[in-house]
């Protein structure tokens, strides 16, 4: 039987394929070319621009470990603001916080907004939540329209290539850091450790002089190029290394792949990634 | 251009892509078809029967771990037995430990040894070490006539199916207990969490009879299938959760993934990992 399979090259020699039921959807937006597949080991998958941006078997590993360390290290989140993440998850896991008061979603693609209300509604639902509010807009603007205003900022960008570039410069990172209220923390999705470790340590390099805490940390995501994905943390307020969240959080909600060991644990780094980033 | 790709799938609808600049050597042993391949993206890679065991530019991920942790737990390791590992790489991390007098290598297939001396010097070279002896039988056979033996057992065994499945045994696991002396470690290399949880839970429930502290740790390894690999930890006297080394160990030569932070780390495991072992 001839069967249809994705192939996403990770690198120009290696990649990851999957056998697919259906192409469900393609659309080109205004910014990206937007697909879901419906693929049979990881289910439903959305693409931009060709790229896995998630899949609904594991989704949940990304979304949890990019929103629930800096929630939980930050203590009392009242205001998130999520920039990117158009699909909801990040949304979906910041509202399970009784903390959280409000969270703001600045996605720049009201198209991608849309094909998650349709494809994945257990991510995009989260966005009809009374505490949640959608802009469509850019995050550089945004941002300068509301400084001070979040205890916790959580950047869920696409690659750094083409539109995504931006949110990977020193002038959006001091745009994060003015947006910030007293106590906040942010966090940066950063790429693949092991095939791009240059964008951890350059993104590192960057928020250095910004904030006085910046830690990156990891998750093993399955459907990422190398299976193992980093993310950033920055305060000018909480150390990572001196604040372990020893109780279990009041969650709304099962968590499957955060708990507070994993919390600590993420940030230990094997040693080529320290070696990465100049450390050691 | 037409290239050679390699494709390994991880289940029936997934599976890893790698750019193939040569096919250097395919031999059929007595026990299985062993191929050497010289990729683009991870260098030369080992398999057995077209599955990875191995690449150049991973495999310190996986023998760095599968060794230091349970040795450093140990904490004075005198002789140390590997089953299986044909390839020399355990062997080449157990003889940076000082405390390390001796450690045998009991690989069943002669020719996995000869195509490693052949291809993958850098492993294979640790044969060679005075303190090093290498005995072509069965694991089985070989801890019957070995009790008592050894400080620490690392079984860096193949998959469990064909050959591979009798060293997923209750009655293999009794023979490593039996092999132990007082204070003993040994180690398992349990599959993918994330593919093959059932696996790793089953392991777990057929050594929990036999020693007191048993527990399961996770490393990344790319070209593994979905990148998470486990390994099990088994000890009757040491327990993992109170014996945090924090000492940089005397090893000799750089370690490129494990330290000090890893080996405790390591052992966090991720909700779904633990509800597939009947925790919580």
């Amino acid at each position: 039987m001839t069967q249809d399979w994705f192939l996403e090259k990770h690198t120009p020699y290696a990649g990851l394929t999957l056998a697919v039921r259906e192409r469900l959807h393609t659309r080109n937006s205004e910014f990206q070319q937007i697909e879901v597949l419906e693929t049979v080991e990881f289910g439903r998958m959305l693409l931009l621009d060709g790229f896995v941006m998630l899949t609904a078997r594991d989704e949940f590993i990304y979304h949890e470990m990019i929103v629930h360390p800096p929630l939980l290290l930050h203590g009392a989140p009242k205001r998130v603001l999520v920039i990117g993440g158009g699909d909801g998850g990040s949304v979906r896991e910041a509202l399970r916080h009784a903390s959280v008061e409000w969270v703001t979603l600045v996605e720049i693609d009201p198209a991608v907004i849309e094909t998650c209300r349709r494809f994945f509604p257990e991510l995009a639902n989260s966005l009809d939540d009374p505490r949640a509010e959608v802009v469509c807009q850019d995050g550089f603007a945004y941002l300068d329209q509301h400084p001070d205003a979040y205890d916790a900022i959580i950047v869920d960008s696409i690659d750094p290539v083409g539109e995504g570039a931006k949110l990977f410069t020193t002038a959006f990172y001091e745009k994060v850091k003015g947006a910030l209220r007293a106590g906040g923390v942010a966090v940066f999705q950063t790429e693949s450790p092991f095939y791009n470790g240059e964008v951890l340590a350059q993104v590192n390099r960057k928020l250095t002089p910004l904030f006085a805490h910046v830690a990156p940390f990891l998750a093993h995501i399955p459907t990422y190029p190398s299976g193992l994905w980093s993310f950033t943390f920055a305060s000018n307020h909480i150390d990572p290394s001196q604040t372990a969240p020893n109780q279990p959080p009041p969650f709304q909600g099962a968590l499957r792949y955060f708990n507070v060991e994993m919390c600590k644990a993420a940030f230990a780094l094997p040693g080529y990634i320290r070696e990465s980033l100049g450390e050691e």
